[in-house]
């Protein structure tokens, strides 16, 4: 089945963007795909909630007193509003370094109010408005635990990167050496694979999923604990959907409107994950061609299908409209999607 | 036969864009293709030198004096510099109109390092700095020399929206009554047909084509008188590349480096459509999605096989390179592009 989002122009439509999804259980199984459930593609963003887990799982988190604030923050893509700014600084703060240690490099905010303020005000962006400074924070937070040098933290052979690699292929259930690498927008690793092993990471997260020993394709799977450092992201999230994103974004609004019940992620180019921790579900999508703004109206046409009614956001995020320069609506993007159960 | 553009990072495809093409005689016969040949979609800015035509072919370009220039603006999407604004207001003063009589919308310079300038003089964008100034400066010469209403000359029941009509039915050999019509960023009319019909009327411009009588589905072709309206628009956009674009601008790389023999000119969403006079071909195409960073690389790709070696553009337009925060070199853009011969 093919999913696409159209660009329609009066009542023409003008440009198509494709979509691809895979929706799987905790064990690896497809539940349910549109067009290449095994489509490889960067992870980006979306990686986040999961680079996030070692700092918790090897005593970091507790041992340097970090707080949920601070984990939804390296588990964020963030506006670089006032209070990402100031959980960023208290997670440099306890993990003994300054912004100058960020090896982020600074981008207009990803949310184009923020940016026009900041820019009428004159204010330039620094490492710290980078949306991804809490993870980089947080990269920081693990090498001072583990007392690695804090220094080239975002290159593939230090110590960070090669824990967090072990950590995304136990999560998704690709080897390590099958997990394709390339350089972020923020300038660390970023991690390839098919959308179905993002998806896998993604409905593993929301059950609390743990393994022991080494990972590997197929880890095998124990009831969750009753509380694991998946958990500890899950909460931290919820409680702080703000910081994970922010004003007017959907990755907020649907945690906030959902009550936790679905936690989406964006990544860069078109991909988005979600947890459903309910369903036992995980979802992974892409827009084929990396468009953004097509990729809002795809993930909510997925999520009605998977979970009806949890999320309510406004329309202007499941049909944006499309106005000219004279501010008249001349078009909108409609989202036609589907899902096959296999 | 299928076309893409690749998103590349690292070694592994993140994105995929696909080009659909058609490339046809001033006949209408289909040349070659790859992808849909017959896409219904937007022409966009690309019938800019076809709206010009009525000007010349009525009278009224010799009546009120325009010149080369002023028609090369009037085909323009051009970035708003200093020139484009100076022959825009001379264009403006021939009609007995000011920038008040302009309809279109204003928007930062298609150039980013113009609009990045203006924005760090704090100049905002006027009506005159529109890209499609010129256009809208010619239409407004058009109801004057008519002796028609300058009010709401943009409105698809206006004469001079009907007589650009019927210009745009003659070259692309589509009907009237089977044109799509949507508002445009400007907020002009916009015409929907199929990339074939986009390739004719390119294919006729580069000919001088010259019809007799009413504009129908296949209108009869007279052999060009030795100097048309047609050959009076190439003449105007060879002897002023600049002025279709401006600096940094792949259409006027192609007009300056090809001394004329390709006269190409971008659309908005994807579109771009390109004459080759001495071929006596037109070639349409659509990169499917809109992206217009993907449909630079797809035009020279297509261009090449057409007339190889003809344009000499820098390889940051053939192969643009992806680069992150930390303007490190992450990626590129890959043209993967055939094209079918029938």
């Amino acid at each position: 089945m093919s999913s696409t989002v159209d660009a329609v122009r009066g009542h023409i439509v003008e440009s198509r963007h494709r979509v691809s999804a895979a929706v799987t259980d905790p064990d690896g199984k497809l539940v349910a795909f549109t067009g290449e459930s095994d489509l490889v593609t960067y992870w980006r963003s979306c990686a986040k909630p999961i680079q996030v887990l070692p700092l918790i799982e090897d005593g970091g988190a507790d041992a340097l007193g970090i707080d949920d604030a601070e984990i939804a923050l390296a588990c964020a893509s963030h506006n670089g509003e006032p209070r990402h700014l100031a959980v960023a600084t208290s997670l440099l703060e306890k993990a003994g370094c300054t912004e100058e240690d960020l090896a982020c490099g600074p981008h207009p905010s990803l949310s184009p109010a923020v940016a026009r303020e900041m820019a009428e005000r004159g204010q330039k962006p620094r490492k710290l408005h980078s949306n991804c400074s809490g993870k980089h924070a947080a990269m920081l937070a693990l090498a001072r635990f583990h007392g690695w040098p804090t220094e080239d933290y975002r290159k593939p052979e230090h110590p960070v990167q090669r824990r967090l690699l072990r950590e995304v292929a136990t999560w998704t259930g690709v080897d390590e050496a099958r997990i394709g690498q390339g350089v972020d927008g923020c300038g660390v690793v970023s991690y390839a694979m098919p959308l179905r092993n993002m998806a896998v990471a993604y409905a593993r997260l929301g059950v609390g999923f743990r393994v022991e020993g080494v990972a590997g394709e197929n880890p095998h799977t124990l009831p969750p604990t009753p509380y694991t450092p998946a958990h500890r992201v899950l909460r931290a999230v919820t409680a702080e959907p703000f910081l994970i994103a922010g004003t007017g974004r959907l990755c907020t609004e649907i945690l906030s409107s959902s009550n936790g019940t679905v936690f989406a992620k964006v990544g860069a180019d078109g991909v988005y994950c979600a947890a459903l921790p309910q369903a036992r579900l995980g979802l992974a999508m892409k827009v084929e061609d990396g468009d953004m703004d097509a990729a809002r109206p795809a993930l909510l046409a997925l999520l009605e299908i998977l979970a009806p009614g949890a999320v309510r956001v406004a329309d202007s995020f499941r049909s944006p409209v499309i106005r000219n320069t004279l501010g008249e609506e001349v078009g909108h993007l409609a989202a036609k999607v589907s899902l096959e159960r296999t």
